[in-house]
């Protein structure tokens, strides 16, 4: 059944124009007594049906909650230096479907890819469009976004963070193993984790540095060498085997 | 450091020609005493220097055994019902990269796609390719190989291994969560896992009637639907947090 993210939280009975009624009325051909799911902005989801639908608009009543809770126990952001070619569109679509909350992409040094504001503005519109495609293909609750940042703005959010890790191959190299299992154990429901990548280069000892001065911590992956795009798959598939398989 | 995958069994002291060879010779222009990393057939891997080299071979000696060890230590098999375009490659490269020990191609009875049998020998050699260099590239100790197979020749290999799990999605709708972490907890070092993924259309009743009747038990990957291509690393990620994170 067809999903739409509102952008307004949860009411019984909604009217809705614009992309969403486009969508059920010119590409769907949806009709009164057919049924969607609605996805609101404090993360109510509905089953609803159509009441009443016409060439300006839909209205759309409750039938039933969504009684399977979707989200992730914890809020996860990936921080991603910017990799090459369409990478980044992978891991949004990838990530967005494993659960992340949001997702960071930020110029690292050893990144080859450089945008200016306007490419960077157009990528980050596509990006918003990818996550929300991927939103309502795994049935999420929430609506993923996709920011651009620097790498000091990055790190001035660490704040708002309850524990931030960082990715980091060597530690992989050197048989670090005990980090994100120690990090699962202490992050509760509803506490924010954010995990930083690297681009294909790796980030640098003096990124590294930084970050572990702003309160970050080195977390390996496992013992084989993941590319920058799969790190975070890794990272979202452990997120949820822990929380949501085994506790 | 170059990882080269060596078709015979450890040995200290190893002649090379052909493929390595020219790679070394000609692609990366080594000399006497550059060093590289050579992973034999009995998962063997030596760090090796280079002790002589001409237009013809490559002479190495061993410098040191690799003591990290990069493979899972039960073999998992992703058999994934021919997907559509080239959503193949990405399930053989990020698969080896997150552990896959093989992968088994299948034509499922809502597979869009459809390869003739010199279409298919083209795809597997293609596909092998992808699986060499993403092992090279992920410090791997075993070299994962790609196979096509009809359904009945993947149900006859079932009894090849200790457990055969379906990623269902209809098992992520109804909330089934324990098999996952039951099946881990059962297997041991050694043991031998197959995960039977469905095309973009999902398995047909019929095949699940199929599989389960040769003894495959469904399974749940967590709450959200996830892609064809994207189910596959959810489950080798959390074998790896489970098998050398958590254990």
């Amino acid at each position: 059944m067809q999903r739409y993210f509102i952008d307004q939280a949860y009411q019984p009975t909604v009217e809705l124009s614009g992309e969403a009624h486009h969508h059920m009325a010119r590409v769907m051909r949806m009709a009164v007594d057919d049924e969607v799911f609605l996805v609101f902005t404090d993360q109510t989801a509905i089953k609803a049906k159509i009441t009443g639908i016409d060439s300006e608009k839909v209205v759309l009543t409750e039938v039933e909650k969504e009684s399977l809770q979707r989200e992730l126990p914890i809020d996860i952001t990936i921080a991603s230096g910017f990799p090459k070619g369409e990478k980044l569109e992978l891991i949004v679509q990838k990530g967005t479907e494993l659960g992340a909350h949001q997702f960071i992409a930020f110029p690292g040094e050893s990144s080859v890819a450089k945008w200016d504001a306007k490419k960077q503005q157009k990528k980050q519109q596509r990006l918003n469009k990818i996550a929300q495609e991927a939103a309502e293909q795994s049935h999420r609750q929430a609506l993923p976004i996709v920011q651009f940042a620097s790498e000091k703005e990055l790190i001035a959010r660490f704040s708002d963070y309850d524990t931030v890790l960082i990715a980091y191959e060597e530690s992989a190299k050197q048989g670090e193993q005990a980090q994100l299992v120690q990090t699962f154990q202490q992050l509760t429901a509803g506490q924010k984790l954010l995990v930083v990548f690297g681009p294909e280069g790796g980030l640098t000892p003096k990124e590294i540095e930084l970050f572990q001065g702003a309160g970050a911590k080195l977390c390996g992956l496992g013992p084989r060498i993941l590319r920058t795009e799969t790190a975070p798959f890794y990272l979202l598939s452990a997120a949820s085997f822990y929380y949501e398989l085994q506790h």
